[in-house]
């Protein structure tokens, strides 16, 4: 009998100390990613998405329930798939109500070429982000809004965090991903692409409806979006092209980073297609 | 001696069990906050938001170290300021790095006809919108976009919970607030007053864009969101004279409730900002 055996009661793995829980369960240090190169997707959605990429899912884990629920999850997938009881599942996910699977994938992050040569019009550029779930949900907007890339600056948040995946609800598998990348070397290769650098910033000199009105818009752009609490010092704003600031019609200081990028990218995506119509 | 005092040292109150503590302490429960109608706001910045409304903060919990870093916060207040020890303001706050101060307030929300009353061209309806989070985000892009009211429905998440008040950063403050509205009826109360009620759903038969282009988001509107989870009931959108979706040109399915919030409210101040121009 096998140490992992000695866990196993009816074919269903019951301890965290099983030899292939513990490996998973180390994923979700962010040095263990990356040192593997490999995440932990949460949750049927994301094991689904992570599914669609051919060869990015090494290994699932699913409570008895869960199995029964998502049986298509598991004929499609060509990988080790591990029962596990309702506490080894909690222990490998982080959220409060897991819903009873998790996948063990591969990064998909691209060569900061490659998100370069497949960025046409529209790119986003997180400079030193650091709240997860932000990044996300970033991420998400930036897929809703026809962007054809995401470059994560060096000093942000692990693209393959938890929180950072299940906020995407997806979208990190639905356009190319660069991470760790100097800002200004990201800066000066999208614009010797030929896309201008609009920096995102209460300090910007024009307003994003002028920029609008201007024509400004239209052009290939990358957005470039700050921390959440600090937002960009000068030393990244004089990196852009131009700096853009989001009206306030109220008596708010600010929007928070998700928002902001929301209405900065579907301002983009709007003039350019009515200027391609 | 009365019994509080035996938890206070050198002036410092150092146990939760002293009863002004366990007082304010139950306002962390809503039921306790609706019986009071006060809640807890926490961090420097939204005592000094709600200290900015007379009349508004009934008293103060602060550590030492806080109230050397803010003295202006306790001198502007003509209210009682209780000195407290770490363990107890942590015990008040509900955030893991309280930053060392604590209002108990009056609720701030109006009556429902005076928030449909100082809608003129802008408001936001939430219908059973239940993450405290993303509740105060809206409030605070609607702040931003220059909305004249939020109005929450019935089932909705309370407006006065700890971490929607942080989430709309101090906007909770700055715009008529009406909460627990039947739904139909506050739809019906827009229209009545001349404004629009267009519903954000991905079902809109009409592209937000297009909306845009036709004329419809410079009319005086009032925009209805969904819950996260599962959006907008048909029942719900039937009562909207219009359902807008927001064009998705990537392979994202939607945006989380307050990404398309913030895009909604952000094309109808654009648009309305141009017609007055």
């Amino acid at each position: 009998m096998s140490d992992d055996q000695t866990y196993v009661e009816s074919g269903v793995i019951t301890s965290v100390r099983a030899r292939v829980v513990s490996r998973a369960r180390a994923l979700r240090r962010r040095t263990e990613r990356a040192d593997a190169r490999l995440f932990l997707a949460e949750g049927p959605q994301a094991v689904r998405e992570a599914l669609n990429v051919p060869g990015n899912v090494r290994e699932i884990f699913v409570t008895e329930y869960a199995a029964d629920k998502h049986p298509d999850l598991l004929t499609a997938a060509d990988v080790p798939v591990h029962l596990v009881s309702g506490e080894v599942l909690d222990a490998l996910a982080d959220t409060v109500t897991p819903q009873g699977i998790v996948a063990v994938c591969e990064f998909v992050d691209v060569d900061f070429d490659d998100a370069v040569a497949q960025t046409s019009t529209l790119g986003v550029l997180l400079a030193q982000v650091r709240d997860p779930g932000n990044a996300g949900t970033v991420i998400r907007c930036a897929d809703a809004a026809g962007a054809q890339s995401v470059t994560f600056s060096t000093g942000s948040v692990d693209a393959f965090n938890g929180k950072t995946v299940r906020a995407s609800v997806g979208s990190i598998y639905h356009l190319p991903l660069a991470t760790g990348i100097d800002l200004a070397d990201a800066v000066r290769a999208f614009q010797a692409k030929g896309l201008q650098v609009l920096a995102a910033d209460g300090s910007g000199d024009i307003d994003l409806d002028d920029a609008d009105d201007s024509g400004l818009l239209a052009e290939p752009t990358v957005w470039l979006f700050g921390n959440e609490a600090w937002g960009l010092p000068d030393s990244d704003t004089e990196l852009a092209d131009h700096v853009v600031r989001i009206p306030l019609h109220g008596q708010a200081e600010s929007l928070n980073l998700s928002t902001a990028a929301a209405v900065c990218l579907y301002a983009s995506a709007r003039a350019q297609r009515r200027t391609r119509s």
